[in-house]
């Protein structure tokens, strides 16, 4: 079966997009996804950048929030400006690697991106991370605990690591089994055949 | 009848991919579409930067180049990474605006852009130039003096002002009648759409 590795950093707002249709989207060609959390800001920092190039370009970032808007609303999907931006994504991150190792990961993931782009809610909040947590039947403080462990922000800084290293420098980004990168919402649909044609070519 | 702006500078990569394609998509939605070329350097240089950001940026560099080879052969266009990168795009786009005029400057555009892009060919000489005049007819010497006339670069200085004004950032955008702005070739068939949609809601 064909796999697509799926690179998103929460604070992202086109990994928004993504996360919310990227399972179905899959299925409905066979392919398996593997949800690789990341942090956008060392890789930032490391080219000297301070914050979200949303930011630092105006311009940019201004037609970004609009592109959003029009984007959301053809794929049905509700759409809040979350303040401030970028969410401090960090908290949220280590509870996914948590959750990928536990099964809950990939619906955490999608409920994480729905509370903050789809409502709203400040997601580098434990209140809020806990209220997430809670529906999918886990408790609150063991989980963040957990994410708090040492052994695993260790993992969230070697996964970031290891983005950089596959010449990841933005969000969503997805990574064939082949190496080929694909970056942007607007290139999943393409990374998947190309998943697809990949194996098939192998065989 | 709905149009379209299309903002694009003959130094951008997927301005060509749109380029290529845009006639014949507009038509096919019975879109006008006018043609806009302007500069991207004196809006880069605005922000500080002293060339392309795909240069700036090697990861992002590398990405686009493998991103435009796999969309080129996916619109069956021929792709060649033209040197030096970006190209001086400065007669090519005083020539567009006199063609624009005379009505060769559609003509012209594709040209230029499948001479740099599908061929390789430095576009900031006037040899190369010259030689995509001629068979529009034009001559060469007389056509590149028209567009050297103080008042022409003076036109083009105007347009990438306008640009800039417009809160554009990059190329190539996409502007509706209604000032609905669109970047990137991905965003293309979205802003005629739009383009279409916006029209039939004010009638």
């Amino acid at each position: 079966m064909p796999t697509l590795d799926f690179w998103y950093d929460f604070a992202s707002t086109y990994s928004y997009l993504s996360a919310m249709r990227i399972g179905r989207a899959a299925a409905a060609c066979g392919v398996t996804v593997r949800y690789r959390p990341f942090l956008l800001g060392p890789i930032f920092a490391a080219q000297g950048w301070t914050t979200s190039p949303f930011n630092l370009l105006p311009a940019k970032g201004a037609h970004m929030w609009r592109d959003m808007e029009r984007l959301c609303a053809r794929a049905r999907l509700p759409f809040r400006r979350p303040d401030p931006f970028p969410q401090n994504s960090v908290l949220a991150a280590r509870l996914a690697l948590v959750g990928l190792d536990e099964g809950w990961g990939e619906r955490f993931t999608e409920t994480v991106f729905a509370a903050e782009f789809g409502r709203g809610l400040d997601i580098s909040s434990r209140e809020t991370l806990g209220g997430l947590l809670r529906p999918l039947g886990l408790d609150p403080e063991d989980t963040i605990e957990r994410a708090l462990a040492r052994s695993n922000k260790e993992r969230l800084r070697i996964q970031t690591a290891r983005a950089q290293e596959t010449g990841i420098f933005g969000a969503p980004s997805f990574v064939t089994e082949g190496g080929e990168l694909f970056w942007g919402d607007d290139r999943l649909d393409q990374a998947l055949e190309w998943a697809v044609a990949e194996l098939q070519s192998r065989r």
